[in-house]
């Protein structure tokens, strides 16, 4: 692991995600780029002391030498560090699992797609979401036209926690995060929204066409945006709607999603990701739960346990690892992932930097209708 | 009442609404444009058979003749009649309670304001969600400040109503509401749009600037937009989101508000109208309920029975309703309304219809930011 | 109208309930037992000053005398006014509209039976929750066999508004309803627990076996109770619980009916009228809403408005005055109201009593099984 | 592991939360009766094939005797074995996590309590859904007095698995489940019943003084009850009803806590366990979020990731697991557990076999009231 020190958060949960299903083992990690907090990170996490790296570059270096080395590493720093991170492990022949977004400029994004090409390792970004069971199962009755063809797709992603200057307080996610020099030049933009727009493209297979986006910092001082409105134009005539907010009193982690086709809708939701609504046209709404009845083989492959027993956000991350083993167990044999194999790819993270690179744009054009510079 | 014979749908909410608090009795109407059925109508209201009149302009000329002629009348029709059929009942002194929008264009609004304004006549347009007692305590609390200053307005009103070419099929409601002679140059934009528009102003009393707005025909052969995604810039910084929709399987009427400030966000949504849910930024989310605990003197004017007995649509409606009997037995004392009497006006009419002109023409010019045209 | 004056709550309801449709005019009452106020009620009700009368004897003498006497008479007393008042007018030949329970004791209650009987005139209760639309609904999918045979009921009723000992602070409600004398022995379980009962049997059906009570006045020196727990045993086999109180703080008026068959369930909340939840077994969950998709002629016949648009408390209410009218009107050609006129009769109101009378002698022989006076 | 070999429900979970947060390594186990099973469900697991054992006894025995052998054994059998499983290992010194209910009898939960107590070994029972933060919460609201003093506790859990004759298709729970010298003398009492009433005493602390049940067996040939109704009395007059049910079509696990008080009430719901509502007696209802505003220090404990996204049932459960995990520890290192450590004990363990027994006792007395036989 790289990153996921002390007063980290999204470490910890990569940490129990890759380890619920006993697929992983942390043996490794350069846990800060602070050397103190680096070896007490290490010292709580029960790692061996010669393979707590004082950094990536030197763990990927010690780890590919050793016989027992990692066979993936998961990088869990502030964004501007996953492109040289990812890239230091790719050219040491380590699978990469990336937090998202994929880097905190395009042209990097782009630099690595070409870096995970050439080394024909697994590279898998974790835009947890699409591990949800009922994202799957929403994807898959896209995909089987049960909704026909797609015209709407709204897809908002609100929060709360950056309402106030929180960044002014020593707050280190906050800090960090709304910092463009670390995030990268999206803020809400970058860190939730990406989300929102991987979702829907994850749900409806739909392409881009183009977007018109209005950002804004409504907390003074504030150096990146943190709101995001955005309106989509798909290939094929679909349209969409993307509203991500750090400022929205009364949101905590509200991601939602609707998909709205000739012959129905779906909506999920995912404070409560067990349910998916699912209207065709003419008939009453229904409730299709993960594990229960209406629920089919998409979900239930990454399904654990009985309906009424809520899995939640470390179960939909901790799906994501299980791909990641899948495809790695796959790679390992020389062989490509089976086909039901699903997890976000390299593609899907140069797709989210562009996506930010374009609202940013757009928005700087008065909200112009902009392509993704793809 | 003008227009709502049979068939009709607005027309016998009206007549509940008005007889509800048993302030308005039905005696006269022109019920419809086809004689036979407006005296049908007559018949099945009960109505005196020389108060039933073959048209508009018949019943204004007449009912201003007679000694116990009608104090006000309810313009129930298609939208291109709005405007001749008040313009008429302004000219006979009578006062006017008219089904939104205000009209099918533009120039018949303004026409129609100046009329107004003329007369002196009390002009009550049914905006009828703001006749909500929650949707009243919300706009009261965005003017105690109790959400600080606002940034964001999210508005939507998804239907599943025209999602195939309902219109081709003969019925009326559809076929009206799609024909822009009859509904003006906005379908969705006009027919809810506008409601998501009124009542984003009403509660939070901001004035646009200018929005940019792209609307679609999703349904083959329709004539007028069946979706509208809508971006909104307030005077002052806030900013906002519309989406209306007839094309949204699983929405029946979906109009739901969200608001947020500096300190706190509301959220009300249509189909459970008596709940009001209030986050102060930092504490617990609580539902604030009609007649309920939290709700204050301003929801409390416009409740009629105990908290958690749910008052409905035809009780918003009916509130209008109250407000209009207000405001005219004032003018009939000669004196203005009292200050706690609230209703939409031919103002916000105006302003509905320049919003429908405005998305329009924004549109057409792929979604650029447009003023008003006021 | 028999009570309703100044202070009174479901008088008001009453009035609104009759008039929302247009059957009723009010044009006389006895609106209360002290002279000044049903003086100034009839006032503010604009009665004629010689159709205010000082007492229900009064008003039926006299407007039984009248050529243009009334044709039917609602009672909205206290309960233990409710006999003698109805008595009276039905002697007089005039129809009843009675609120519930039928009366405070179950001699008076099988009095009035004998009486109505005997006078051949339109005897209707308002237990209102039987006018919901989607409780009509609920009643058809179980006679129609969608649940297969029915095993369980669970009915609820509580409140919040008797927590703390509000009838020694003057209010005019609390008093008279935790005074046996006029509310008669039951509390909680005659104010709300004979609605659960009601609308359970009204859904299903089923005749009840036996029941087991315990009853509680929690609330010190309460002299009804407040709280009511209720086992039952239907003929045939079918269970249930009914839960009545008016001490659960969070609660307003939150009666649920949920019924469970072999082949099904059915959930339904007052609070949320408008939607029916229907489970077919090993299917997912379907939401039938009012005037929706999958609502079918017993709903649509007391629906006025289209689905999305919620229809309340009133309305329910008024469809009982509406189902009355259509019994009164086939009353008055000399015929039984036709087959699909719906309403609670003077046996629901026995069956009602009778209930009250057992659960408390079961509760006072510590919870025995109890059969139904009847 | 005793039990949790192929085509068992609660060892995988088990194995999940034990995993979960990196506490516990399973590398041993007894995982079924049948040999060959047992031997594949090890290979399953990775277990060394000579820890994989025949029988429970083998375990204890040479587990106890090897320097590496387990520290502590999860039971997930059917309930019969629980009393011998555990017992083996407790005379083995080793310390048990055992499934709930503790044993299929009262004579043998009270000689498994003897034997715990003699031992000295920890001994946590898994009723998991006192490991959810909310509960934690709820618990800790109602300790420190913010409902005042409790008067009425309403717990239920229907569940629709066992609507039809499942266990006549061969379906494995269901058939050990239904199976009285396996499951025990209560069917759906002690699956979830005891479930129920455990999470009533953990978060009100009040003790039960009688019960008075009806039990039901719905579906013809079964030998448990699938439906009880359960009316309690507590010790100092709080009263409430239990409602356990496996034919309530539309239920997956709708296990349901309201507790309600002088002051205020609180609901909890499992299919939404991030959720808490509590209603202070007089305000608005409030939305108390895990990690979120209105959480406090008992909840924080035992949670994981920000409020927002979803803890659900396996970090529930594995949340007992921690708490196995430090008192172990403490145990280990001769001390009692820290004061903050909470799970449910052998006592609770015997409260809910007591429970059962009342249950049952009652129903075939004709519900006549019951003390736990303690």
């Amino acid at each position: 692991m790289v990153g996921g020190g002390r007063g980290a958060f999204i470490g910890a949960v990569h940490r129990i995600a890759a380890r619920l299903d006993g697929e992983f083992v942390l043996v490794a990690g350069a846990l800060s780029s602070d050397p103190a907090r680096a070896r007490a990170s290490a010292v709580d996490l029960g790692l061996a002391p010669d393979r707590s790296y004082a950094s990536y570059a030197d763990m990927a270096r010690a780890e590919a030498a050793r016989e027992d080395g990692i066979e993936a590493v998961a990088i869990v720093t502030p964004n501007h560090v996953h492109y040289p991170a990812a890239a230091a492990f790719l050219r040491a022949g380590i699978h990469v699992i990336c937090d998202k977004p994929l880097t905190s400029t395009l042209p990097d994004a782009r630099k690595l797609k070409a870096l995970a090409e050439k080394s024909g390792r697994v590279f898998v970004l974790t835009h947890n979401y699409t591990g949800y069971p009922m994202v799957r199962q929403a994807r898959d009755m896209v995909a089987r036209g049960q909704l026909g063809r797609i015209r709407l797709v709204q897809a908002e992603y609100p929060q709360d926690w950056l309402t106030g200057p929180v960044e002014a307080s020593g707050q280190k996610q906050a800090e960090w995060r709304t910092d463009p020099a670390r995030t990268g030049p999206g803020g809400a933009t970058g860190d939730i929204g990406t989300h929102a727009y991987n979702l829907a493209r994850f749900v409806t297979g739909l392409d881009l066409k183009e977007l018109a986006a209005d950002l804004d910092s409504f907390v003074p001082g504030r150096r990146v945006d943190d709101n995001a409105h955005v309106l989509l134009r798909f290939a094929g005539g679909a349209k969409g709607m993307i509203w991500a907010s750090q400022v929205a009193p009364g949101h905590e982690n509200g991601l939602k999603l609707r998909v709205y086709g000739e012959k129905g809708g779906l909506e999920w939701f995912q404070p409560d990701p067990n349910a998916l609504w699912y209207t065709p046209l003419g008939e009453p709404k229904r409730l299709i739960t993960r594990g229960g009845a209406g629920a089919g083989p998409a979900a239930a492959r990454v399904t654990r346990i009985p309906s009424g027993h809520p899995e939640g956000y470390l179960e939909g991350f901790a799906n994501i690892y299980q791909e990641a083993a899948r495809a790695i167990r796959a790679a390992r044999a020389g062989r490509k992932p089976p086909k039901d194999v699903v997890f976000p790819t390299i593609d899907d993270g140069v797709e989210g930097v562009a996506f930010v690179t374009a609202c940013v744009a757009s928005s700087k054009r008065n909200g112009a209708w902009t392509k993704l510079p793809l």
